[in-house]
């Protein structure tokens, strides 16, 4: 059987770092063939990859996956031509490499310049979803990082051919195969031994359930992205438009409850409360959103307000919901919510709907999280939606990197200085 | 005894935390105050601080620290000046925070922006030096990042002592003494953990030899700056201007041979070594220098070298000789050269002379280290030379930041976004 293959896992750290020397030095032109092969090659060995797919599928199915992982492994013709296009949208992005950041003559005449450089070598560690050998394959491609991939068991067939052929096409292209490592086993030791190896593994992301994040955050012993896990607040301040607050709250919630950016508690000013409680709790109700409040919300809406609302509970502050449900909580001023977000925030997106100048101003000075709104949906807090044309994930850490991840924030830098001479005194 | 202090870690990381909050919102003005009010009670307090120092002075005396140690821990009226001094130098430099690093119009009229915010609270563990209480409280202050200060227990009463004028005096500015806090304990078992306290600490500055940076690294759970370890080649290309060659080798070993980015390894092709060698070789002989060479070196060099050189061993390449010792090998190529350092270097600070165009872009382009030097002594990796006014270290790390560490190295971000309404599609 494949699953047991005996892997040497150093070997794989030591090839993606040599690989990771060659990529570093390739040009724009090189790495963007190489994605256009990768895209190519999806599409026409779609018949293959949904064979493969399928016996990971049945696989999945017999073992009694549930039916949202048997959703992300799917790949059919569709999904397979969305892939394709995501790696050529990548290859049309700017090249991050050889940017220079800054630069400037030193009084003595050295000219230092700040180069953006790659990190070296990524490694990722990932579930169900197959479409992640191929994403995270072409951003570390175009970001000239080497990428050691180790995806879940189930998708081991998909994600072995998948491997195979970005590995195939890179090297039409004149990059290094090596360069793209995929780890041919699912012994479950693995996952240990990769987190263990800082010496070839330069940066570590994990694409997955808020476990696997913990687990990568917690044993890692290299830097490693573990962002993903939002609790996101919406507070509605007494000077707030009621209808833009009703709109916005329901879009956070409903657009896509079960992604990071969703909201999971809305905190209403006492003041407003009346006016923009039933409306909101409405609309929310129709969408099929069930309701955690807490007393004075309950209170506010009275005994009819129907079998989707419910008394909070403790845990509700601060539970990420991701799914159609949602708390709700009065308090009394601006200074009582931004305490509340401070407790409960995970840091990830945090958003207030007002018209009031100093509010506004307020919230935003004094939240700590990745993004912070003012009169927006927290759903805005994604990659695409500012223009990185890519993502990589939303970190909720405030080193390296914060908020949404795209190929700039996968480099380093390095410092050039050119002489003529120059010796210190 | 004070050293057996029992010291609640976890209560002074809370305290630190809820510092750092209140110092991250603390105005240019109010922080320059603070640092104003520290330069004027080092000067004040003289006495005070030279009779504590005098304490540890006896003690490490008497327990037969070395003359390096007993140098580092002394505080005189002129070194307290100095630590003044710089002090009023941090204060002069600008604030990072709050400087806005890009923004934009996304098309759905959404204006984000990039905030720079402080990382929260720094811990710092440091050896016998006393000033580097006051240094990292210094820039942690004008940074808006809370510290939490570990110092040796060499200096326990001057650091004792400089912690307590700090809290008192930024206290007197507006600004929480919590934001400063210093562990009042030699308590080993304090360090371990300290380097645990994720939830407490952002990140980590060791201060101190390699065995403390190597310590912190392995053992951090949070994020970690552990540079300072420079292996430093210079390579001496064919085309190198020979003269200037032996300026930029001799500045680079002997102007302070205890230092990170003093010269370890000298690379020397074999069509210059004739002409280069002897003239080096004389002047670092002069300077005391002990040359560890290899077998082509010896040869060129002869049998009249002196007791100065002696043969290489194959521990001497990729060895920090942190004294005036170097190593020397003679390459037949610009490719033999890069080869030897992506072998040996740690990536700190790596130079070239040359004459020549693409040896020089070649160099630049393919070494892998923090700071790379075309015809200048790699001396020069070093936040003052760099322009940063004040420096932090040397991160020879590529995550967060890499070379020289100012200020805003010790910074994070957020973004923030006003909207008019948006939602999501």
């Amino acid at each position: 059987m494949i699953e047991t293959n005996v892997v040497d896992i150093k070997d794989i750290g030591a090839r993606a770092r040599v690989g990771s020397r060659a990529l570093a030095k390739a040009s724009t032109h090189a790495k963007n063939v190489a994605l256009g092969y990768i895209a190519d090659a999806l599409v026409e060995n779609t018949n293959r990859i949904v064979e493969a797919n399928e016996k990971d599928y049945r696989g999945a199915s017999d073992a009694g996956a549930s039916s949202a992982i048997l959703d992300r492994l799917l790949l059919d013709a569709e999904r397979i031509e969305g892939m394709a296009e995501g790696v050529r949208g990548i290859a049309a992005l700017p090249d991050p490499i050889g940017e220079t950041l800054e630069g400037r003559v030193l009084p003595n005449g050295l000219r230092i310049a700040k180069r953006r450089v790659p990190l070296g070598v990524i490694g990722t560690i990932y579930e169900s979803r197959p479409d992640v050998t191929i994403d995270i394959a072409a951003l570390c491609m175009k970001s000239g990082n080497a990428v050691i991939l180790r995806g879940g068991k189930e998708a081991f067939n998909s994600n072995s051919l998948l491997a195979s052929l970005v590995r195939d096409k890179i090297e039409e292209a004149g990059i290094p195969r090596d360069a793209v490592q995929f780890i041919e086993s699912t012994d479950r030791a693995l996952v240990g031994q990769m987190l263990g190896m800082k010496e070839h593994i330069d940066l570590m992301i994990p694409r997955g359930g808020a476990a696997l994040v913990r687990r990568v955050g917690a044993e890692a012993t290299m830097p490693a992205i573990t962002g993903g896990i939002g609790v996101c607040h919406t507070y509605v301040d007494r000077s707030a438009d009621v209808d833009m607050a009703v709109d916005i709250a329901v879009n956070a919630k409903i657009s896509r409850p079960y992604v990071c950016n969703a909201l999971d508690t809305l905190l209403v000013d006492s003041a407003i409360a009346p006016a923009f409680l039933p409306k909101v709790v409405s609309k929310l109700g129709e969408a099929g959103v069930e309701l955690h409040c807490d007393a004075r919300a309950l209170s506010i809406l009275g005994p009819a307000s129907g079998p989707a609302i419910i008394p909070a509970i403790d845990d509700d502050w601060g539970m990420e919901f991701l799914s159609l449900t949602a708390a709700v909580k009065v308090v009394d001023s601006l200074d009582e919510a931004l305490e509340h977000i401070e407790t409960y925030t995970s840091g990830h997106t945090e958003a207030i709907v007002t018209e009031d100048y100093s509010s506004a101003s307020r919230f935003q000075d004094e939240v700590d999280a990745s993004v912070v709104i003012v009169n927006a949906s927290t759903r805005f807090n994604d990659g695409g939606q500012f223009g990185m044309g890519a993502e990589v994930g939303i970190s909720t850490d405030k080193f390296h990197a914060r908020g949404p991840l795209g190929l700039t924030e996968l480099t380093s830098y390095k410092w050039t200085m050119q002489g003529t001479g120059q010796i210190r005194e």
